[in-house]
C-alpha cells in the first residue's frame, strides 16, 4: 500500500482544546495573543511534517469567559502571516465566512497570504450558522438556502478573481520596462444574485497558482459546495462507519461536478492527550476538564440511558447499571462511552477517556494513536486527521515525538515534504481561475 | 520651542512612488510581494526614528499595468503584521474603508494588529469615493452622505467594540482559574442606520488600550469625521496656506466635538527625491519619470497657461513665454511651477522639480528637505510629514541619513522614541471604549 495518510493540526487560542489548558504547568497564561508562541507551536507541527496548519474561527464566541479562554487565535490571517513567516513548508489554512464577509475581501486578502506564503494558503469557505454570529453583524443569520447560495456564488467569484492575471501575465522585466502584459489581465465581471465584482484582483499568481479550497460540514449542501469546489473536507465524525459514508457523499459529489473524487480529501479529527500510558493521560484529562465534569455526567447518564448521578467518582457502574445501559441512538458517540464503561473504569476516568467530545479522543501512549489512525485510514474512512491537541504547548510535541515515528515507521505517513507548495503536498491538482469544468 | 515634529512613511508596492522605481538599479523587479523585502524598508523607517508606516489602500488600481506595479502593498493587515514581527516601536497605520467593510471585521482584525504588535496600531478609516473601488463589490458607489454616515456610525460601532472588555477585565490568573471578569465584558448593543453589532468583542485591551483613528480628506465631510474620532490627519496640501486652513479647519472640528485640538495631528506630505545635489536629483528623477513625460507637458501648459508641445526639451522656457505666463487659479501647484520655470531651468528639469506631482516634491541634497519641513513646521501648517520617497530600495536611507540628523540636530525632530506604544510616541491621549465626550 503506497497511499500516506495526510495530517493537519487544528490550531486556535494558543493554550489548547481542553478548557482548562491555560492553567497547565508551563503554559503562560498570557499566551492568548503572543505570537512567539504561536510560531513556536506551528514550527513544532513543521518538524513533524504536518501538512497544514488549520484555524477554525466561531467569531469569538465567549462561552464561559470566567473559566476558559476564547476558543481561537486573535485574527486567522494575522497569525498564519506571521506563521508563514517564519516556517517554510507547512500549509496554512483560515476560516473566512461566505455570509460575513465581502468575496473582494477574502480574495485579496487569501491570495495575499498565499503569494507570501510561496503557494501554501487555503481558504475554509464557511456559511456560519449561528444567530451568535450573526448577532456581531447586526443582522438575523439567512436560511441555509440563501447561506449556501451566497456560498456558492462567493467562491466562484474569489476564485474568478483569483485567476483574473493569466499564469504568465507578470513578467517583471526591467530591460524592456514591460511590468505585466495587460491583455492577459482581464476583468472578470461576475453578478450574481448576491455577490459581484468586475475586478480585476491586482496580485500577481502564487507559486500554486492560487490558494486551495477547504470545507467543514456534513450536510447535504455542505457535500455539494465542498464536492464542486473543495480540496480539503474538515469532517466531524465518531465511527469508521459514519466517517466512510461522509467521505464517499463528498467523493460522489465531486464526481457529479466532473472533478476526480481522489481530488478531495477527507480529514476526520481527533483529540490527543498523548503520555507514556494510559493512567497518566487519564489524570491529566481530569486536570485539564474538572471545570466540565458534572455537566458530562449529565451527559452520560443521557448517552447510557441510565442514572449515574448518586455513582462514587471513583467506582466502575455497578453490574447492574451495565446490564441496563443502553447506549442511545441519538448520539453517536454513545456505543464507545458503553464500551469503555464495560472495560470497568471508574467514572471519573469514563469521562477522562473523552467519550463526551467532539471528536474520537486518544488517551494514552502514542502506539494508541497510530493505531487508531491505521484503522480509519485503511478502512477507507478518511483521506488523514486533524489533530486537537489537549495543550499546545507540550502537545504538538508529544504527537510528533511519540506518533509521528510509528506512522512513518509502517509506512503511513511521509518522511518529508513531497514539494514547496501546499497543493504539491496533499496531492491535490494545480488550479488556476475557475475550474472550467465547474462552470454551470 | 520645544514640540518637535512627527514623521511617518508611506508605503506601498514595494518599489516606491514614482512609476519607474521598479526599474531602478540595485532594486528586484519581484519586490511586489517580497515580504523580506517590505520588512527591510520598515526597518530602515525605524532606524530613522519615524513615528508611523502608513498604507493606503486603493483597491489595486491598475492605472497601466503594461508599465507600472499596482500602487499598494498585496495586503494592508497581513504587511503590517510582518512588520509587527520584526520591528519593536514604529506605529503601524492600514487604510480600510467603513463603506466596504463590516465593523465587526474591522475592528477584530485592527485590535489584533493592536495587541500582536503590543499597542502599535492604527486604522486610516476611509469612506472610498470611487465607482473603480465599488465596482470590485458589484455595487455603485453610494452618495457623499450615505458614505459618511456610515462612517460616523462604524468608526463608533468599531471602537465600542474595542472597550468591550473592561481595561482590567483579562486577569488570567492560573491560581484561582479565573480567565477574565465576566461582569466587566459587556455586549455593545449598538444599531445604527447602516451597521449594527451586539458584540462583544474577544480581544482583551492591548498595552495602548486600542488602536488610534486616522483620516485622510480634505472636505467637510472629512472636518466632521476626523474632528469627531482622529487623533492623525492625512493632508494632501501643496502650499503653507493651504495646509495651514486645512489643519486650522481639523482642529476646529475636534473642539466643537469638545475634544482638546492639540488631540489630532495633521500631517503634510513629501515627496522625496534626496542625493548629493540637484542635478543628480533631477537626473534621477527624468529617469525614473520618462514614460509620463508627454503627459505631465500636457498638465504643465494648463497650469501655465501657455503653449509649451513645441518647446525644446533641454532648453528653458523663452522670455515670452515667461512673460505670458499665468498661474491658473485651478491647481494650487501652479505658482510653483511658475516660480521654478523662471529659475531659467529647462523643460525638462521643470518637470523632473515635481511640479505636476500629488504633494510638495523635494529634489535635492537632505539640507533642502530639512528646509522644506522647518518652514512649514514653524510656520504652523502641519504638526508633521509623511514622507513618499521617489525608490524605497534607496529612498529611506538617503531620508534617515540625510535628512534626520539635521533634524535632530536643529532640534525638530525627536532622537529616540518617547515609549513603546504608538500613543506614547505621538502624545495623543490613552482612549479605551468610545470617548465618552463623543457620545451624541
Amino acid at each position: 500500500m503506497n497511499k500516506k495518510m495526510l495530517i493537519g493540526l487544528c490550531y486556535g487560542n494558543g493554550y489548547g482544546f481542553q478548557s482548562g489548558a491555560w492553567r497547565m504547568p508551563g503554559v503562560d497564561p498570557k499566551s492568548y495573543g503572543d505570537f512567539d508562541v504561536v510560531v513556536k507551536h506551528a514550527q513544532a507541527a513543521e518538524r513533524g511534517k504536518f501538512h497544514f496548519v488549520f484555524l477554525p474561527d466561531a467569531f469569538g464566541r465567549l462561552a464561559d469567559v470566567e473559566n476558559e479562554p476564547p476558543a481561537e487565535t486573535l485574527d486567522v490571517m494575522l497569525t498564519l502571516g506571521a506563521i508563514a513567516r517564519e516556517t517554510s513548508h507547512i500549509g496554512l489554512l483560515a476560516t473566512a465566512s461566505t455570509t460575513f464577509n465581502e468575496p473582494y475581501n477574502v480574495a485579496r486578502q487569501f491570495k495575499a497570504l498565499d503569494v507570501m506564503s510561496h503557494g501554501r494558503a487555503g481558504w475554509n469557505a464557511v456559511t456560519s450558522s449561528s444567530n451568535d454570529a450573526a448577532a456581531n453583524y447586526g443582522v438575523n443569520i439567512p436560511s441555509s438556502e440563501d447561506r449556501y447560495g451566497r456560498a456558492h456564488e462567493a467562491v466562484q467569484l474569489v476564485q474568478a478573481l483569483w485567476g483574473s492575471w493569466g499564469c504568465d501575465a507578470w513578467v517583471h522585466d526591467q530591460a524592456s520596462g514591460v511590468f505585466a502584459k495587460q491583455g492577459q489581465i482581464r476583468p472578470i465581471n461576475l453578478q450574481g444574485k448576491y455577490v459581484g465584482s468586475r475586478g480585476p484582483l491586482y496580485i500577481p499568481p502564487s507559486e500554486q497558482g492560487q490558494p486551495i479550497i477547504v470545507h467543514a460540514g456534513g450536510s447535504h449542501n455542505a457535500h455539494e459546495l465542498a464536492g464542486r469546489f473543495a480540496s480539503v473536507v474538515i469532517g466531524a465524525v465518531f465511527t469508521i462507519e459514519d466517517a466512510r459514508a461522509q467521505r464517499e457523499a463528498f467523493r460522489a459529489a465531486a464526481k457529479c461536478y466532473g472533478r476526480d473524487p481522489d481530488e478531495i480529501k477527507f480529514f476526520a479529527g481527533i483529540m490527543t492527550t498523548i503520555t507514556k500510558d494510559r493512567r497518566t493521560a487519564l489524570d491529566r484529562r481530569i486536570q485539564l476538564t474538572e471545570n466540565h465534569f458534572s455537566q458530562r455526567i449529565a451527559y452520560l447518564q443521557q448517552m447510557l440511558g441510565i442514572p449515574l448521578y448518586e455513582n462514587p467518582l471513583d467506582e466502575p457502574l455497578t453490574k447492574e447499571q451495565l446490564a441496563n445501559a443502553r447506549p442511545s441512538p441519538y448520539d453517536p458517540r454513545s456505543a464507545n462511552a458503553l464500551k469503555i464503561a464495560k472495560e470497568g473504569w471508574s467514572l471519573r476516568d469514563i469521562i477522562a477517556h473523552g467519550v463526551i467530545d467532539y471528536h474520537p479522543v486518544i488517551v494514552g501512549p502514542g502506539v494508541e494513536a497510530a493505531d487508531h489512525m491505521q484503522e480509519w485510514f485503511e478502512a477507507g474512512a478518511c483521506d488523514g486527521f486533524w489533530i486537537l491537541p489537549d495543550v499546545f504547548h507540550d502537545g504538538i510535541d508529544a504527537f510528533v515525538d511519540e506518533v509521528v515515528p510509528i506512522l512513518q515507521e509502517r509506512g503511513l505517513f511521509h518522511k518529508d515534504y513531497e514539494g514547496k507548495t501546499l497543493r504539491e503536498n496533499l496531492g491535490v491538482p494545480d488550479q488556476y481561475g475557475i475550474d472550467p469544468r465547474l462552470k454551470k
